[in-house]
C-alpha cells in the first residue's frame, strides 16, 4: 500500500489516480530523484538526525533500486516517483531504518530539487546543441563570403548581400539565446532542499550541505519560496519559445529558398520526404517540422503561465501539470536545433541560381539613389522620387553617365562598397567571422 | 524499404526520422485507416478501377493487418501509418494487388479523413461524459433545494442563495459547451476523401460513396480545401477549451468550499490525497489537477493556431503537428469531465456550515434596501446609501419597524421571495430542474 | 461624487480609479447601456415597481443624456458608464425619480446585457463583410476557371490546378467561418437582464418584456448563470481567430504569390506601399498586417481564456477585463476581412507568368503515373516508382507512346480530366460557382 | 504628400491607410525618433556626407518639431511617425536640406532605434517601481516577524508560519524578477543604427558615433540582424509576464484573505469598490484587475510570439504590429506593481483573527509526528502514520506525555524552533531583512 496515503485516507479511485499521475515527468527525475535522496540521507547522518547504520542501509537500497531501474518499479500503483522510492525502499530494508530517509522533508521541496536538477542538465545538451548549429553556421558562411544573393524585405527583392552575411545574422540571434540561456541556467541551478512543506523543519539539516551535495551554486533561501518558485520553469520555457522563433525563421527561409520559385538551395535527401501521389516531389518536412514545432513549444509557454496565474502559496497540485510542459519545451527545442544544424550543414547552394535571381526585381535601385546624391549632390529623398519614377515609368536616369551606371548597377561591387560595421562586404563579414570562430575557439 | 521513398530518394536520418515521426498519433488513427483503405477498395472495385481479384486480397491483407494489431507493424521504421499499412499489405500480399489500394488517393486525404473519425469518436465519447456529468449535477441539486448558502461576488459574501440554484449556473454553462460540441461534430462529420493530393483525379471515383460507407454525413467538397482544412480541428480544442474553462470554475469553487476558510463541503478520499510530511491533510488533488489542465487545453488552442498560421495551401508537413494536440485536448477535457462528476457525486455537503457563514458578513443588507423601497417609497439609490452607512459605520435602521426587520433578516424567507424566472426560490428551481430532467429523459 | 460608492467607501486613489477603468469599453457600450435602462424602466413601470411619472422623468432624462452624448459625460470620474449615467441622471432630474431606476437591478446584469447587444452588433458587422468578400472571391474565381496555375504542396510545385478552384478552398473555409458564427451569434442574443447582482430580486419584474424589448431571442435563465456566463464572449473572439488563421493563409498566398520569386499577381497601389531607402519596392503590407494581427487576435483568445480560468462565481472585476480583448478581436476580424476584400477586388492577375511556372519543376509526374496504370495495368505503387526514378534519374518513361506521352504532359488536358466532385476541371468548378452563387443569392 | 510614396506609388485606399497605422506606437516613439533624427545628422556632418548648413537647418527643423509637439503632426496623414516628421522637417526647411536627412539610412533601423530607446526607459521606470514594492513588502515583513499566521498548502491549513515570512517568499521571487530585467535590459541596449535596409550602406557612416550619442552600451552588429531581431521585445514582454504571474499570485492571496471565509486583512477604501445593489460590500477591485491583467501581458506574449513564427529576413510590416503589444505589456507590469505597492503599504492585518484560524484544522500534526521522532525515535514514515490515524479518528497520542504535549503544540514555540536557513522562526527571517535592507540600501 502506499507508504504515504495509509496515514489517513482509503484507497483512491483507480481512474482518479490514472488522471493524476505523471508518469513521463516521474522517469524524466528519477535519477535525480535517488541523486536527492542519497544527499538528503548523507547530511541527516553527518548532522546526527539518523544513525550510520540507517544510513547505510538507505543509501544501499537505494542503490539496489537504482541498479534495477525505473522499469522494476510499479509506479503506476504510486501517486508518483517519490512515494514509489520511499516504499520500495521500506520493502528492501524495512520501515525501521528505510523510514527514516523522509525525516526532515518533504515531497514539496524534494520535487523542486529534481526538476531543478534534471532541468540543468537537459540546459546544458541544449547549450552544447546550439554551440554546434552556431559553429556550422560560421562554417558554411565562411564558405560564401563571395556568394551574392538578393537579399528580401516583405518578401520582395530589395538589395543584392551575400549568402556568409545572411547566415552570420542568424549566427547572432542565436548567440543572444545563448546569453539567455546563461541566465535561467544561474536562476535555476539553485537548491530548494531543506524546506519541507514549506515552513522548513525543526530537525538540525544543513541546507547548504545538500546543496553542495548536489552540486548547486546558491540556494532558494525563503523556504516558503523555495517550493513555492516555478519561474526559472516558465523561464525556461520561453528562452525555449525564442530559440524556436529563431529556428522557425531560418526554416521558413530555407523552405522559401529550396522552392522552385526560388530556387537557390537544394536541402539533402536525408532530411527530406517525398509523395505518396506524386514522385517527382521533394519535400523540406524536416524544415517544415521545425517550424511547427514551433507552435507546440509557444503552446508549452501559455500553457505554464495559465497553471501558475493566481497560485497561492505554497505547493498545489497544480505544479505537477507544469513539468510535462516544461520537458516537452526543451527537448523539442534541443532537437530542433539539431535538426537545423543538419539541415544547414548538408544544404547545397545553388550559386548560379542565386545571383541569377538578381536579375528579376531591381535590386540596384538604391545604389542609384546613394549614386545620385554622391555624384550629383542631390538630397537623397529628391533621387528617391527619381529612381523611383525611373523604375515604375521605366524611363532612363539621366544624370548619371553610362560608366558610372554600370558601375552602380554591378551588384558584386555594390556589395563591396557596403562595409561599415556590420555590412555585407566580404572583407567586414571576414572580420565578424574571424571574431565569432575566436569566441567559439575554433582559431 | 518505405514503399513510397523509394521512388526517388535515398534513405532518411534516423534521428531526423524520429523528429518527424508522429507515433502517438499514428496509434489513434490506426483503426480509422483501415476503415478508410476498405472504403476506399471497395469504392474503387464498384467503379471498375480495380479488379474483383486484387480488390479481395487487398480486403483479406487489411483484416490480416487488423487482426495482427498495430504492434506487430514495425511503425518506427516508417514515416508513417498510412507508409508502413501499405508497405505490410504489399509484404503480405505483393505489389501487383498491393500497389493498386493506393490508386486515386494521396495520404493527403487519407490522412485528413483519419483524423475526422477518430475525432467524431472521441466526441461523441466527450458528449457522453458530459452528460454524465450534467446528470449528477441535477441529482444533487434537486437533494439540495433549501440548502441555503452564502452567494459570493468578487469572493465576499453577497447574498444568500441555495446550493441548488448554484448548481444549476454550472448545469446551463455545460449545456451550452453541449450546442457547441453539435457545432463541431457537423463540421467534422464531413469527407475529404477522394480529394487526392489536392488536386482530386482523373480515375472515375465516387466521393460520395465513401463518404457514405464511412457514415460521413457529407462532403468537404473543394479538393484544394480538403486537404487543407484544419478548422474542425481548432474549433474541437476551442469548445474543449470553453469546456476546461468551466470546469476550472467549478474546480476552484470545490477548493475553495473545502478549504477551512470556507468548510463548506468536504470531498470524498477517492479523489483527495495526503501529505508526505503533514499527516493531518486531505488535499484536493483531483480538482487542482482539473484547474491545471486547464491551462494544458489553453496551450494546445494556443499551439495549433500558431502552427495554422499563414499555411499556404495545401498540405504542409506541419499540418502533422496539430494532431496530437488535437488528442490531447480532446482526451484530457473527457477525463476531466469524468473527474468533475466523480466529485460531485461523492462529495459530502456540510449544511449546517454553509447556513453558519450567513451569520458572517452582512448578507442581508440589499434585502434591507429593497424592504426600505418597498414599505417607506425610498428611491433605491437612497436606501443603498443608508444601508451602506449602517453597515459602515453600525447604527440601526430605525425606518424599519421590528417585526419587518425580522422578516427581512431571514435568510430562507429572502431566498423564497426572490422566485422571478431564473432565482433561487426553491419553487422555480424546482420547475428549472424538471423542465431540464426532461430534457435528459430523466422523467 | 459617485453615487454607489457614497454608500460605505472613501473616495478611491487616484492612479487606482484609472488602473480600473476602461473607458474603451464604456465607449462602446455607452448605447447599449441607455436602451438596457429604458427597457428596465418601461418593464418597471408595467409591472407597478414605479410610477407613470417617475419613469417618465427617467427616460426623459435619459434622451438628454443620449443628445448630449457621451463626450458631455465626465467619464473619467466615475468607475464606470453604469455608475457614471446613473449619476448624470440623478443631477438632471433628481434623486427621488432617478434614483429610481436601479431597483430590481445590479450593475453585474446590467454590463452583461449592455455586452451582449453590443457584440451582436458587431457580429452582424462581420457576417456582412465576410459576406462581403465571398461575393469577391466568386467573382474573381468566375473569372479564372481556365487559367492555370501550379497547385502547391509543401510550398512545391505538386499538380497544376486552376486558380478558380484555388479560390474556391478558400470561400468554402469561409462559409464554414459563417456556420460557426450563426452558433456565436444566437448564444449571445440571450438576455440575462433580471438576475440582479446574481440572486434575481425579490420584486416582481418580468424578464421576458426586457427580452422582448431588447431584441433577445432568449434568456439566460439561471440568475447565477446569467451574470457569471462569458462563454460566448470567449467563443466570439476563438471564432474570429479562426476566421483570422484563414485570412492569413490567403494573406501568405498573396505575399508570395506577388514576391518575385513566384510573380503570378500585382497587388494593387491601392493597398501596398514603398520603402523609404529602396525606391523600387512595391510591398504587400496589407497582407502582412493582416497576418501579423492573426497573431493580435490569438492573443486576445490567450488573454481571454486566462483572465476566465478559475473564476468562482459570480462577478468578480477580472470580468471588466475581458471587454477590450472582445472588442479588439471582433473590430480587427472586421476590420481583415474588409482589407482581405479590397486586396482580392484589385489584385491583376499575371496569367502568363502563372502558366509559365509550370515548366519548372515536375507537375506532371502524377498524370505519368496515372497513366501507367490505365494504359498499361501497371499497379499505382509501382507506377509511381518508375517515375520517380525517371524524374530524379533523368530516363525516359520507355513504357508509354509519344501520343499518349504529348497528352499526359499536357497541363490543361490535365486538369479537365479531374471533373469528380470538388475537382479542378472547368466544368465542374463551374458547377460549384453556380451553386454558390445561388446561395449568396447572385443568381 | 507622402514624401517616400511618391516615388513611385498612387494614393493609397483611405481604410487601409488607417489600417496600416499604428498611432499609439508612433506617439509612443515620437520623442525617440527626434533623438535618432539628430544623432544620426550630427554623425553624418561629422563625417562630412552633409554639410554644416544642412546639418544645422535640419537640427534647427527637428527643434521646431519637438516644441510643437506631436499633437502639432497629422499624424493620420502618414504611414508613420518616420514619414510624418520628414515630410514636416521637408515643409518647414525645404528637401534641399531636409531631403538630406534620411542619407544612408532606411526607416528599417530607424524603427528598431526608436524601439530600443523607449523600451530602455519604460524597463527603468518598471525597475525603479519593482524596487518600491519591495521595499514596502519588506517594511511591512519587519512590522510582523512575530504575526503567526496558517501557512497553506492546497489551499489547506497546513503549519503555521509568520506574515512575515510569507511576504519574503514574495520579496524573493521578485528580486529574481529584478535578475531578468537586466538581462533584458542589456540586450536591449544594444544600437541598430546603421543597418540602413538590412544591407547597411555605401556612405562612409560611423555606427559607433551614433550608438554613443543615442547612450547605447553596444551594436547589432550584423546590419541584416540588427532591421530583424526583435527577440529583446519577446523577451521583455516574457519577463513582463513571469511578473504579473508573481502578481497574480499576491493578489490571489490578498482577495482570499480579505474574503469573510479567511478574513486575515482588510483592504484600505482607497483600493476597493462597493456593490450598485448590496451596500454591504467591500470588494477587492484592484487586487482582481491586477489579477486579470496578467491574462492581458500573458495574450500580449502569445500575440508576439505568433507575429515573430517564421518571419523571414529582414523587415516585413508584421513588425509593426509587435510593439503596441511591447508597450501593453512593459506599462501594464508597471502600474500593476505600482497598484500591489499601494494595497501592501495600506492593507490592515488582522492579528488576531489571522491566529484564530490556527484552532482549526490540525496544524501541528506535523510537529507531532517530529516529536515521536525526536522523543521516542521512531522513524519519520511510522510517526506520520500513527500522526495520521489520530487525527482521522479522533484517538490520542499516547506516546506523548502531556508536557511534551503542551509544548509541541504551540504555535509560536513550533515557529521558533523552525530557524535553519530560510525557516520562519522570527530570528531568521530578521537576519533575511537585514540582509535584504542592506541590498537595497535601507541600513
Amino acid at each position: 500500500m502506499d507508504i504515504i496515503r495509509r496515514a489517513r485516507l482509503k484507497e483512491m479511485d483507480r481512474t482518479a489516480l490514472e488522471f493524476m499521475q505523471s508518469i513521463e515527468a516521474d522517469r524524466w527525475i528519477f535519477k535525480a530523484d535517488l541523486a536527492v535522496d542519497r544527499a538528503h540521507t548523507r547530511m541527516l547522518l553527518e548532522n546526527g538526525i539518523i544513525s550510520e547504520k540507517d544510513a547505510s542501509l538507505i543509501l544501499e537500497g537505494l542503490d539496489q533500486i537504482e541498479e534495477a531501474g525505473i522499469d522494476a518499479l510499479n509506479l503506476e500503483e504510486y501517486e508518483d516517483i517519490h512515494a514509489c522510492v520511499e516504499s520500495r525502499l521500506i520493502e528492501l530494508i524495512g520501515e525501521d531504518a528505510g523510514g527514516r530517509m523522509h525525516t526532515a522533508r518533504s515531497r514539496n521541496d524534494e520535487v523542486a530539487t529534481c526538476i531543478r536538477i534534471a532541468l540543468r542538465e537537459e540546459l546544458e545538451k541544449l547549450i552544447d546543441k546550439l554551440n554546434d548549429l552556431r559553429r556550422t553556421i560560421l562554417l558554411r558562411a565562411e564558405e560564401h563570403l563571395e556568394t551574392i544573393m538578393p537579399g528580401f524585405t516583405h518578401l520582395q527583392f530589395a538589395q543584392p548581400t551575400t549568402l556568409a552575411h545572411h547566415l552570420l545574422a542568424h549566427f547572432d540571434a542565436l548567440s543572444r539565446d545563448l546569453e539567455r540561456l546563461g541566465g535561467v541556467y544561474s536562476r535555476t541551478n539553485r537548491s530548494p532542499l531543506g524546506a519541507a512543506a514549506f515552513a522548513s523543519t525543526s530537525f538540525p539539516i544543513d541546507r547548504r550541505r545538500t546543496m553542495e551535495l548536489l552540486g548547486f551554486e546558491g540556494l532558494v533561501e525563503n523556504s516558503m519560496d523555495a517550493v513555492s518558485a516555478r519561474d526559472f520553469l516558465i523561464e525556461a520555457i520561453s528562452v525555449s519559445a525564442i530559440i524556436m522563433m529563431h529556428l522557425s525563421r531560418l526554416s521558413e527561409e530555407l523552405i522559401l529558398w529550396s522552392s522552385q520559385g526560388f530556387d537557390m538551395i537544394e536541402l539533402d535527401d536525408t532530411v527530406t520526404s517525398t509523395s505518396s501521389i506524386m514522385p517527382q516531389k521533394k519535400n523540406p518536412d524536416l524544415a517544415e517540422l521545425i517550424r511547427a514545432k514551433t507552435g507546440t513549444v509557444n503552446g508549452a509557454l501559455t500553457a505554464a503561465l495559465t497553471i501558475m496565474k493566481a497560485m497561492p502559496m505554497s505547493y498545489n497540485r497544480d505544479l505537477q501539470e507544469l513539468t510535462p510542459h516544461l520537458i516537452k519545451a526543451v527537448t523539442i527545442t534541443a532537437a530542433s536545433v539539431s535538426g537545423m544544424e543538419r539541415m544547414i550543414r548538408s544544404m547545397k547552394v545553388k550559386r548560379d541560381s542565386m545571383r541569377s535571381k538578381l536579375e528579376l526585381g531591381d535590386l540596384m535601385a538604391t545604389d542609384l539613389a546613394d549614386a545620385l546624391v554622391r555624384e550629383k549632390g542631390l538630397p537623397f529623398r529628391t533621387a528617391h522620387k527619381i529612381v523611383g519614377k525611373a523604375v515604375s515609368e521605366g524611363y532612363a536616369i539621366e544624370e548619371l553617365d553610362e560608366a558610372t551606371l554600370r558601375d552602380v548597377l554591378d551588384p558584386m561591387l555594390s556589395v563591396n562598397k557596403r562595409k561599415v560595421t556590420g555590412g555585407p562586404a566580404p572583407e567586414e563579414v571576414k572580420r565578424m567571422i574571424e571574431q565569432r570562430k575566436r569566441e567559439l575557439s575554433l582559431i
